[in-house]
């Protein structure tokens, strides 16, 4: 397994897609050189977005996590968050009535539309189901796991509507040892439950490469072959890049231990076009 | 679909296994009439034995939830439960150390074992998980899942250690409408994050049945043709009961409504070899 | 359940996305009527494509078979088949090599490429596998089960390569009664005996949706609310549909009978925005 | 990992279940010193049977290949195998009727019973399924998986039968580097296509076990601690083993190689209670 070095790599295309934690980030803060490295490619003029699957921050909080570190290169127009799919559904999707929300009160102000109003999961009323258009779920942090996850399959039993996964991932770390089960795992677990069909925006799907696409060729002319993906995870980032048709680069940042790469790749069969320690080298 | 008389066919075995909830009782309480059903078995010389999926209570304290409404003829000697099967588990595996539990602290009393100690998730110190040997999901009852099922993630990270599912159901019944998640489905849960196997007991497998029939044989000289299983569930009841190689009874007093049972029975390819209203016709 | 005239509904909408079989024709052969609907959706000038889960044809010889039944408004410009994302993947994915391919020499003749060779299992040699760069499951057809199943999952055990199913049916029908194991079967049992990742392209798939709405928004300016997708599966059509952000409408003259389809929006959590008999009312 | 004597450990038991491939023999043969090994074992009065996953041949057909190899210390009494549980079950639950089977003649002429009819797939009349009582699946040869594999599907759709899978097995291997996929696997893909639920007897299964013991405690007055099960494969032979109570032995000459079976042990949590290199140390 040979890495390469990141910038030389990065330099060959118009646009990076950066995958955050693990990428650009971990538990203890943003990487130092991030900046640095960021600051390179726009004097490359080289265009990048973060593409995050989070759904329980606004766009504007999630880069300013960016600024305190003083990593000012990423605005809210960079990110690309598996939430503002969410939002986008709801917009499309549910015209009328209340949606009922698994998360923080932050996190549902966010995915909050013109003549929708929303209510936390704990708040509905089982006896009167028949207004509630659509359950989203947001975040695994706001509502007691003990009581509110069976409330929320007898919801589904009473009243049909769909529900919206707001992001994916399944467990995210809190220490250098320790992760936290993930709204993802818990949505995992009410589909099998309540035998429903549910929707769900975030890498690896395609729709989270789609959106950031458009965003992309909005502001250049570019194809697919000018983007490069970055992440740290096979499963989301690399798996999804290349499905889309994009290059994709592995960085051994975050989730991948360096020795364990060419393993995982092997058994997974997923596999990147490139590998580099980080995206600082 | 023709409904047949239970009794009828009772009438006609040496040994009945009775599910529990939904076939003997519901969130009501015993079923009217159990007791004289029960009498007239034993004026028959019918053994029969209740087999049930509850890792919660020990077969004492299972009895003594019938004898509340005064059927005297279900003693704990008559209690086949999950538990057993894990306490046996527990007895026959793991000789050393201290098993860590989810569940009620008396959940736990009825597993402890000679030379073992139990501890509930939430007293675990991840920092010292050495001397954990076993992990035992007993009850959704009696820890705080906001926290204790990412601690019980984290430590299966930590530890390689055989995990012990004493009950396999995903839910229970708590009114006419509504259910609770139960231990089976967190089970699921875990097993996926952690990507272990995890060992489970109760219906559908056949170590359950097993474990009866070796019970029954000790009383009397019969064999799998002598016996009925009456239950109340296809996919636990049924199955496991056909599989053992039993003749099956479908009671249509729990979780099937008598309108959907044809088309249940035709969807699941679970065929019961009889089907009744109830253990009281 | 109210059923709505197709027409009614279609007039509202700028662009139409069909599904194939089971809308627009079934086993015997294209539905009469169907040209009619089209010149007057023409007559509107309401463009429609057609999405198909198939990449056992070119869009031109997919096209020829509406044309054996006089329907000529539906040309190869119409059609988006899942074997265009898989064509698509290789063009921007391998750029060297042999690819190897499962189904017919029709199949794999569409998704040759500049630069690379194709070909089937059969003369595939496992002895000197470093060649091949990708595997490509197309069609049910032309290949013998018996051996090159197993020799498939020879080959991905030997040699790690990208795998792209090109059509995600699990089985398709061949007469009113009886259906075919497609080649979405296959795909995922050796998705699970070979344990990797393949890509998958196809409804519900929303890279299928995206590619046809890339196509449409090529020809007019128009928003996804200008869509309406038709389709007689909920598992495909309509939650991609959905997914995707379209309004959409389940027609009963193909999978579903008239009979269950309340049930099965109901146990599925699928939830069309409206249902027609067929696309001739 | 430390390594431990077969012979030494072996000593300590009253009863030896062995598994039979990667244990005993492989794709070459009986292992050499396979019949010395089980002199010593009767020179001690230690009593042993092979637990196999086979339903392709009657257990003396299954003995004769030992005897080919002039290890004649297995006789057909000494075989326990998923066929035999099959064979039961019909026995047991299949009373009158047809039952059409997967597999080759030889297979199907050990699960005939008295009162019934056996028949191959490729023999059974589509239009008229009302004879046909149960289904087995026995072994990989003996038909044509391009068409008869959806003949089984479409047989399924007509008529509500039991479903035997009689051998779980997924894959086999067939020399050091290749494998065949096994009926096991093509159960799973007609289950899931059917939507049914399919009766599956063999290791990990704790019936199989459960056969085995039975058979032993009618020779001799030993407990569930007097016996040692010892296989190549975590997730079939060690697993059912201890979950039945046995003590478990993983040997290292079959599907795990030595430097591999830490790893394995930590990330499945099948945790075996000894590992010998084989049952010749």
């Amino acid at each position: 397994m040979e890495l390469a070095s990141f910038m030389e790599i990065a330099l060959k295309y118009k646009v990076i897609f950066f995958d955050s934690y693990g990428v650009l980030r971990n538990h203890k803060g943003v990487f130092s050189g991030v900046s640095d490295m960021l600051k390179t490619l726009n004097s490359h003029d080289i265009t990048y977005y973060v593409l995050t699957n989070d759904a329980s921050r606004s766009p504007q909080q999630l880069a300013d996590k960016f600024h305190q570190y003083d990593v000012f290169e990423i605005t809210s127009k960079k990110i690309i968050s598996s939430g503002m799919l969410a939002r986008d559904y709801i917009d499309n999707k549910v015209s009328k009535g209340t949606v009922v929300y698994l998360g923080t009160e932050n996190s549902a102000h966010y995915i909050e539309s013109a003549g929708l109003k929303t209510v936390p999961i704990r708040d509905v009323d089982l006896d009167k189901v028949s207004d509630y258009t659509a359950l989203v779920l947001l975040d695994d942090e706001g509502f007691d796991w003990n009581t509110d996850i069976s409330k929320t399959l007898n919801l589904l039993r009473k009243q049909n509507m769909p529900v919206i996964v707001a992001n994916t991932d399944v467990t995210y770390p809190v220490s250098k040892q320790d992760v936290n089960v993930a709204i993802g795992a818990l949505a995992d677990m009410l589909e099998s439950l309540a035998r429903k069909t549910f929707i769900r925006f975030g890498k690896p799907d395609s729709q989270m490469f789609s959106f950031a696409y458009n965003h992309a060729i909005r502001k250049a002319k570019i194809s697919k072959r000018d983007i490069l993906m970055v992440g740290d995870t096979l499963k989301t980032d690399i798996i999804g890049g290349n499905k889309f048709g994009l290059d994709t680069c592995l960085v051994l940042s975050g989730n991948i231990q360096p020795q364990n790469a060419e393993l995982l790749i092997n058994s997974t069969g997923i596999i990147p076009d490139f590998i580099c320690d980080s995206v600082m080298t």
